[in-house]
């Protein structure tokens, strides 16, 4: 199967400068600030406590390829990821780091884990009895990370089931746990009663596990203090610069810039619709840029009339319906040499954070990043050559 | 820069069954259908139209690379896509297909098209003015496509931007039309007042350009009927089986379906709440099914307590909200042999259509094609090897 990128890549014309000529859009990543993060972050917790990188879903759609050896450059050991496809992907980036795969082994795929030393966590007792059958057929111990759930009702053993494989000494001696972790459903809400509650409920659990480390805390729930902050840490939103305290003032340094390309400006007169359904009526005389991107570069059609780019220091609202490669902002009142056909309209950047952006589309950032397409011409500054 | 997929290349275990077996979710694509719904199309329209593809977007996110091939082998002979970098990509899989490019060219861009023999779109005055210069630089007249604004606001001339042209013989002697083509804003509504006025509009612009083809109707404006077919028809959703026709039953085969692997089944007692932010209470003794395909593969958190999947015939509501990897279902009352862990949840397929759930999302089909994620074992049926 061949995908686009590749197809592309066996076309004319790939110099950086054409790349760039070519783009509707310009996403920059800053791997200096996912690094900053990290270390902000890192210089947050208890003695004791250390700090792995999550960087599941292609690193929240800003590129594992990129982010993880600037992590991994940073001091960076220990990933995390979602899938047995991504884990092989690190694995291939990083051939000395500790890569833990959240789903776990599905059936058949033990010796793609033992192969490219993937850590498996183990989320339910199925999944433990089977990796422990595998061990047993192997003929040695392979570690995993037990996963106990205390609140998502999502993946995780449940106490009962976490008693049962505590004390099930054969299964014990073949999968030796590497860590103990649960998840917070509500570490976004300081104030919610689950997050004690789920707090308690680890800390039971991990009394099964005498001397086995333990981690419950994503994001969110490092902000919570330190009480949550375990042997291990597990930041990806806060990495990547979306805000972990939706109370306060985003600590964590803004990682991405997204730019539209203007490929028209156009003056249309009072009572003129614009785009599909004829949603958006001109009332002024006004002036509109069409932009190069739409929902299918992610810029989501929840933002049709409800979301807005900047010009410099200057909001300029989103008109009409996002289309799928196109989105029309109304720049009237914009000066005329601010604004040309060829350049740039920000949809991320200074005055808009990822989380803003989220909110105009009733989402969270995390979506936000996650969608972000593969039109885009991707620009990586700072360690990329490290 | 390296993607995700292609550093995976790299790793072992890449055979199908392999893959097939690490998928937390498989989107199998029927190129059979899609050609089916080429040809339906085709066979609607009035003596003498004929039928383009669109493929931008990768092909509405199912895959240029298998489907331009799959409609140039049922006779297919003109595409259009949106970017420059798609044209390019298209080229290197159909060296004697019509491509014509939506966006147009952008500045220093014009040797892309002409290397790659992409047929431009010119929308603005601009642009034409531009590729004009190119043309006369190269002392040979490059064809191009002329788009007519008729009242989406977005792209193309207004009228007296394209009688400006059509009295420009300099111009045109330069840029030969190869089409004059506009969009419709509302051909999804048969009933809007829209549709008639862009119709005259459009025909009055053509009479600036005698002699030259002209293109107005996409999927919906093609059931407007054969007032709208033109000489060129220019379908995309249609084909990949997205409904053209709201308020009548869906004339299209379907194309997608979409299966999330189950990865933990869960019974849980009342009271339990389920995934972020707990905004799911369990009322009575319930079965949950938890799914490792989540936002981050294109499932919208706007499905949060609202969509829901199929197993087999059986209606499962999706409980709590969507995660980035995850999504949970509640599989109450469906017989134990018919869920387990490792067997599929239909999420797309022959109970819920792509509009089905598009619905649910509050969106259309479109987006949710476009935001079909990468991680999905991709599946396609039919015509690959032609």
């Amino acid at each position: 199967m061949e995908r686009m990128s590749e197809a592309l890549q066996r076309g004319a014309g790939d110099d950086l400068e054409s790349r760039v000529k070519r783009a509707g859009g310009v996403l920059t990543i800053d791997l200096d600030a996912i690094v900053a993060n990290w270390r902000l972050v890192t210089a947050r917790l208890r003695p004791g406590s250390r700090c792995a990188g999550v960087v599941k879903a292609d690193a929240y759609g800003l590129g594992m390829a990129q982010v993880a050896p600037a992590l991994a450059s940073a001091g960076c050991r220990r990933f995390f990821v979602a899938t047995i496809d991504e884990g092989l992907a690190l694995r291939t980036l990083l051939p000395e780091a500790e890569i833990m795969v959240l789903c776990g082994p599905f059936a058949g795929t033990e010796h793609d884990f033992l192969a490219h030393r993937l850590l498996p966590i183990l989320n339910s007792p199925q999944q433990v009895a089977d990796w422990a059958q595998f061990a047993r057929r192997r003929e040695q111990p392979l570690p995993a990370v037990l996963h106990v759930d205390t609140a998502m009702s999502r993946l995780g053993l449940n106490f009962n089931q976490a008693k049962a494989v505590a004390e099930d000494r054969a299964t014990l001696a073949a999968v030796p746990p590497a860590l103990v972790m649960s998840h917070l459903a509500c570490a976004d809400d300081p104030d919610h009663p689950l997050n004690s509650g789920q707090l308690a409920a680890f800390a039971a659990a991990r009394t099964l596990f005498p001397g086995i480390e333990g981690s419950i805390a994503a994001s969110s729930g490092i902000f919570l203090g330190p009480d949550w902050h375990a042997d291990w840490v597990r930041p990806g939103a806060a990495l990547y610069g979306l805000r972990p305290t939706p109370r306060s003032l985003n600590p964590m340094a803004q990682v991405a810039r997204l730019q539209g390309r203007i490929v028209q400006l156009r003056d249309v007169d009072e009572g003129k619709t614009v785009g599909y359904g004829a949603t958006h009526r001109v009332v002024a005389k006004a002036r509109l840029a069409t932009v190069a991107v739409g929902y299918a570069d992610g810029i989501f059609r929840a933002l049709g009339n409800r979301g807005c780019g900047h010009v410099g220091e200057r909001r300029v609202p989103l008109v009409g319906r996002v289309s799928m490669d196109l989105v029309v902002f109304d720049v009237t009142g914009v000066p005329a040499d601010e604004v040309r056909p060829g350049g740039f309209i920000d949809l991320i950047g200074p005055r808009q954070s990822v989380d803003d952006l989220a909110r105009d589309a009733h989402t969270i950032g995390y979506e936000v990043l996650t969608a972000l397409g593969s039109r885009y011409y991707r620009h990586y500054l700072g360690r990329t050559e490290e």
